[in-house]
């Protein structure tokens, strides 16, 4: 689509025993070595992270959310100071998501937990009017009420100018029927070719675009959906929608979606970041993953580790009595004083004390350490042992 | 007293037109150049920012509060951890304070504005039982009963392990009247005594102690107190107390209190930052400075600027509305990222959002500020234009 003007993707190597696979992704702003977590900047800032800090961690690319961006600065705001780029100071690649996730979960009155299938209480949808046309929904910043099309989406994200954007689309619940989920669906791949029209009326090819594979967890929908991506001219595609309410659920939902999908073009999966999820979604191709859940664990004084080091356990909770004498760092493996230079006992203090500096030298740490762990997982693929990289750390 | 142990102060210029001077603070962490401002890390930890960011924005020097140390987590358990120095990841000098100034703000119900002279309701001072033993008071942390003997005051700071120290006193506030000031002044001495012979004890020359020259806004008092520091083997002496209720009465009770001071000691102003303060108070020969003001201001949304080209005001309100669209970063003169690759807008934006990041930035910007700003007072000295540089900052 674009690898003339800097945006391509190559694979640069496969784990022949499993589907994972390294890539070199191409923007106009640097290129990025896949399979990568991308963490999130969610209204164009990491909590508490300055750009430089989150260079140092080893990010690669940052996600920011166009919902929150789309409500304020609002885009023409973010194109007037020179783009995203510029105004975060962040001169790496930046990927903006469609803006629909945010929409739906407010609107239905849950958030990402009902989405992803961990079941909580519904809520009114009233929120959210949703027509052919578009979302109606009330702004958080200010009560106005606010619509976003299709091509509103995508002009949005052209104004806020990231490398990778991504079409509009419904984000079901997961606890929609499958008729709902189908209606829902038809109406997104609708959705996602007015966007790509629009898109290709202004594409001067530094910015691509992600179409979206939606179906919920119903394997024939996935597979529908995954053929109308495939046959549309994105230059990546994301998996979306709900994912089911376990990992193993999750995984048989991305490889259904994943199965279909040109293996020519980047894949991003939605909203995943635990370090399992991580490792097993990898296998089936994913190439590029998001989620708030390293910054918003740390800002619970939670510090990711290596599950089988630590009884299973994904992250070590530091307001535990059990640090309060521990003078370790909180892995010397990971490249960054983070991890490296405190002490868990000086991060139990901070963080039992109310200090920031605890959830911020936990958000650096956490950062640091998936950029440091995707590393591993790359380098697993590079020298043809994924499977058993994978199984240390998944414990599988 | 220490200088054969790596603890020293020597002058290194004079401003022949002021009683400005330079002068290098040897301690066994480190070199410091003064005058110096020293950034306040109250509770072992600067406010979201971490040690090595710090280190860039040219600290020299951290001071830490004894009281909330004493309280959480206990100088036993900062000395388990290897000492302050190591629990902090801070490899430079540090300065923790005498305790009195939190004891007696919070007991008097009020805080620093009511001890620098700005009137408040005054409030019960019930929850401070002050003896010639010392002070009782109720911890915050967990509602216990503390006590804090002059002797404890010391023993709690050499365990910390600070490489200077300070005696404790009981700080008054502004409006209480002479005899109380005196009487409690000669209290103050008494502790005085009593903090520097438990110092001598074990002193193994790691440590600087400074005295405490009090005697609110009496110059008959500060000239007592003045001598009773300069007749005692203190390494360094502080100003404390109430310092009067506006600019020109603080200089005042300064030129008061250093006056009787011995000028081979370094003397350090506490609780003093205001970028006028810091000039017209370096004119009388302070060696040191600190303040939560730099930290404080950037949560509220404030940047330093040099008052003479912003109206003569000391820092910029990134709340204002008038930075939305302003493309400029806060000061290209400072060398630090957070003054010249952020835009005025992107901070009015992050401050706007409730963004941690904004207030976060303005911090790293302030204390670059200070920095670079007292390292132009340095120069000025050097360079035997003081005065005129005053000046240029102080709108004079």
């Amino acid at each position: 689509m674009s690898a003339d003007d800097g945006l391509s993707f190559a694979t640069t190597a496969e784990c022949g025993r499993s589907g994972a696979r390294c890539g070199r992704l191409r923007t106009p702003h640097g290129t990025v070595e896949t399979p990568v977590f991308v963490p999130c900047a969610t209204r164009g800032a990491l909590k508490g992270i300055t750009a430089e800090q989150a260079a140092a961690t080893g990010a690669q690319m940052l996600l920011a959310n166009t919902y929150h961006l789309f409500l304020q600065p609002g885009p023409e705001a973010v194109a007037a100071r020179g783009g995203l780029h510029r105004f975060m100071n962040w001169p790496r690649p930046l990927l903006t998501d469609s803006g629909g996730f945010q929409i739906f979960s407010f609107g239905h009155g849950s958030v990402a937990d009902e989405i992803k299938g961990r079941r909580k209480q519904r809520q009114s949808p009233a929120a959210v009017e949703l027509t052919e046309e578009g979302a109606a929904f009330r702004s958080y910043v200010d009560g106005r009420r606010v619509f976003l099309s299709p091509e509103g989406a995508v002009e949005a994200q052209q104004r806020i100018g990231a490398d990778l954007i991504v079409v509009l689309d419904e984000c079901t619940p997961y606890h929609v029927d499958r008729e709902y989920t189908a209606r829902s669906m038809e109406r997104s791949h609708r959705w996602g070719l007015r966007g790509l029209e629009r898109f290709r009326e202004t594409d001067d090819g530094r910015q691509g675009l992600y179409g979206i594979v939606q179906g919920g967890v119903y394997e024939d929908l996935r597979a529908e959906s995954s053929a109308f991506v495939a046959g549309q001219p994105f230059f990546g595609q994301a998996i979306g929608g709900s994912l089911g309410s376990d990992p193993a659920q999750m995984e048989e939902v991305v490889a259904w979606s994943r199965a279909g999908l040109p293996r020519e073009r980047p894949t991003h999966l939605l909203g995943i970041g635990g370090i399992r999820d991580l490792w097993r979604n990898a296998a089936h191709g994913i190439d590029s993953f998001d989620c708030v859940h390293p910054t918003r664990l740390a800002r619970h004084g939670g510090a990711l580790c290596v599950p089988g080091e630590n009884g299973g356990q994904e992250h070590l909770n530091l307001r535990n009595a059990r640090f309060r004498d521990d003078p370790r760092p909180l892995d010397e493996r990971v490249p960054h004083p983070a991890s490296r230079e405190y002490s868990r006992a000086y991060l139990h203090y901070l963080v039992r004390a109310g200090e920031s500096l605890g959830g911020q030298l936990l958000a650096l740490h956490n950062l640091a350490f998936l950029a440091w762990m995707m590393e591993r997982l790359r380098e697993s693929i590079r020298e043809g042992r994924f499977p058993e990289e994978a199984g240390n750390w998944t414990g599988a």
